[in-house]
């Protein structure tokens, strides 16, 4: 297929590599600023641009620009039947109306950061205006991965809320425990095996049925030394009461 | 080396699985219960017991009870000069004074459950009453993991402290979305990837220049998007709210 990529961010850019990586041709990168279009064409032997009016012709547009830009770009692009895209979890697919006829969603239920060296594994979660174009978009996602969904904008809603629970808090209770390391000169990476088994294991057994801890056994003389400890740290021993009380009212 | 394991447990079971695994020999497995003592001392060729005044001799005897059951178990214990360690995060090395003068910690830095088929990564934390037992203990403790390091009764409680952190609390996190995702029929494993992508790629970046979301970015829309999701989710939303709040001044 021949892709135009509006956007030269994280989504942009892993999408972008992806792709071209599966046997696509990636066409063209858009950025409004050409110094960010430029390195990601460059990477991708595509041309850069920075006027959406300038766009050639290809068999898929994604848009993967901030979620609150989407709309702004859409309707300043002029595709009449060409199939659009676009890659976020919590916009409605109809943020799309005014590019094209054919749109819908690709929207990668994966964390994208474009300094990280391995392409993870990434489900799609997609939608279209049209059945047809649902299976066009459904296809496609299909040579870049192996894990596709159909999923309506309500449904897609709610998988990105709990992806932001899930990705979001979990890498700040490891960017608050890397602090507290820090402060208290403990290693941190002492704790990657850890975090990589909490994180692997729950594909062998529900999380509710492996959770342990104080909290969970309400072991009183740890929870008081752990507060005692946090004593010069308010804000972790505040979500560290936050996240006692949850616990025990969740196996309650 | 000639083990005795005091516990049935998770963590007495994984141990003396990845103990006979390296070639030790486990003699005993003791119990308060025998039913539990049973089923372990089998798998790991060992003989069950029920008394703390039957166990014979052992070049080292490992406590892996409950953190407020240890200095109880050793007191019964009269083990003269021989080594005895506990494998608890949060106790005194102290509590072991009246088991044995020879005395300290083995302490493994990782959540362990026997229904988990593979056995983790476990890098292990040891003390030593003498310096000649924590040679002792550090070079036991390298035949069964290629990560060891000496940590005091207040540097191994720090740890422990940030290991439930990243763990009981991401665990916590983990099951309440897995909740969600039930209540809203949501797949949860389609989270999977995600999850692993977030534990693992802090090995090459720091988690705290790894933050997305919407919090960070300040998505009012999609924050006040996910209020919405959650008003018939009170304990989330709390949980979402104080995230938000606390993800917000650390970035700040």
């Amino acid at each position: 297929m021949q892709v135009i990529l509006i956007g030269s961010g994280n989504t942009a850019t892993v999408l972008g590599r992806k792709i071209k990586e599966e046997g696509h041709d990636v066409l063209q990168v858009w950025s409004r600023d050409l110094s960010h279009a430029k390195p990601l064409a460059e990477e991708l032997d595509a041309r850069p641009e920075t006027s959406l009016k300038s766009l050639g012709k290809a068999d898929i547009y994604i848009i993967a620009v901030p979620d609150d830009a989407i709309e702004n770009v859409a309707s300043q692009l002029d595709l009449h039947n060409h199939l659009v895209v676009h890659t976020a979890g919590s916009v409605s697919k109809d943020a799309l109306q005014k590019a094209s006829r054919n749109f819908g969603v690709l929207y990668p239920l994966q964390s994208l950061r474009k300094e990280i060296p391995v392409i993870p594994e990434i489900p799609f979660l997609v939608d279209g205006n049209t059945s047809d174009d649902l299976t066009l978009i459904y296809d496609f996602a299909e040579t870049i991965s192996k894990r596709v969904t159909v999923a309506t904008d309500e449904e897609r809603k709610k998988l990105h809320l709990s992806a932001v629970i899930v990705s979001n808090f979990s890498n700040h209770l490891f960017a608050i425990a890397e602090e507290y390391c820090k402060k208290s000169k403990s290693d941190f990476s002492l704790l990657y095996p850890l975090i990589n088994e909490i994180a692997s294991r729950i594909e062998f057994e529900s999380p509710a049925k492996l959770q342990t801890g104080p909290a969970v056994r309400n072991d009183l003389e740890t929870l008081r030394n752990h507060e005692e400890l946090l004593k010069d740290h308010p804000e972790i021993k505040n979500l560290y009461a936050l996240f006692t009380k949850s616990i025990q009212e969740f196996y309650r």
